[in-house]
């Protein structure tokens, strides 16, 4: 598991053993069954989430019960209600688990204290936030096509492994069709 | 004009003049006009921009001619295409002003190197990219309620001084509503 966080890590920026044994200090581990909440709204979140090994989901439910989804995360990904993280303000999204899953958890505190101390790891959650901004940025000109048929070729082209592990009704969520809709998609 | 670059990244961090002065040998001008472009689709875009004053705005058109926006940017606030930026491939996108605009410049070459050198830069790009993820994760919320007089509200509550500036026509195509729809959506 830390061999794996430092992999990631060092995709982006290289670190000494003494570098990522205070790093890997600021992490605990989490494990969550299938359908448990990690993030539930209203509450203020103080944890940032890298995922180990699993599959979750962030959503906002509307005031008519509809499930907007927000984000997945899988394998190598970060989730948590990055707002309330930054703004300490209640959370306005629920974070629940898709499958049985193992985290590594770093509190925004910790966080804040490794980039002050090493200019590696400031750059490091440097890259992944820009990364983590252009992604959003391609979820926005996704859910602003109007086209389920593209917009299904989209995400199968982006998240093949992910599609293979989704329900089809939270796929359905995900692209903004009916489940009805998604049936009569065909692949490219 | 360097003054007010200062206060933006002091917000946030501390510069010694020293510093300052190196991040300042960094930025160029750019004075542009109304209807004039700053990152056209196809092309491949290698700055970052920081508006000094203006208003732009980022978008999308479809097959179809449809416009859709991305972002406005006013004072204060960074656009760029950092799709096109981060992962050198052309820009998906194109920019441009809505408002006579001056902007400072960086290369993503030379924020790199100025976050490599100064950790302090490096948790200041840092910090602007979690607030601007956060913002994304809003607007992401905001497309996926369907309801158009919630999004105007919200849009009014988030953006006051945007609104008075923006065409009705532009702010339609942000909010994802007909120019007629809008014209029956009222103040809260």
């Amino acid at each position: 598991m830390s061999l794996a966080l430092r992999q990631h890590i060092e995709k982006m920026i290289a670190l000494t053993d003494a570098e990522f044994d205070v790093v890997l200090s600021k992490f605990s581990v989490k494990k969550l069954k299938k359908h448990q909440f990690l993030v539930q709204e209203g509450s203020t979140v103080l944890h940032d989430y890298w995922v180990v090994k699993g599959l979750l989901k962030a959503y906002h439910t509307d005031e008519d019960g509809k499930v907007h989804i927000l984000q997945f995360a899988m394998e190598d990904w970060w989730i948590s209600d990055y707002q309330s993280l930054v703004y300490h303000i209640p959370a306005s999204i629920n974070i629940d688990c898709i499958e049985d899953s193992e985290l590594l958890v770093i509190s925004a505190e910790d966080r804040e204290l490794l980039c002050n101390e090493m200019k590696g790891m400031a750059n490091f959650f440097r890259k992944k936030s820009h990364a983590g901004y252009v992604a959003l940025q391609q979820r926005i000109l996704f859910l602003l096509n109007k086209n389920p048929q593209e917009r299904y070729n989209r995400f199968l082209k982006l998240n093949p492994k992910l599609l293979q592990r989704l329900p089809k009704t939270l796929l359905a969520a995900y692209i903004g069709v009916s489940r009805e809709t998604l049936s009569r998609l065909s692949h490219p």
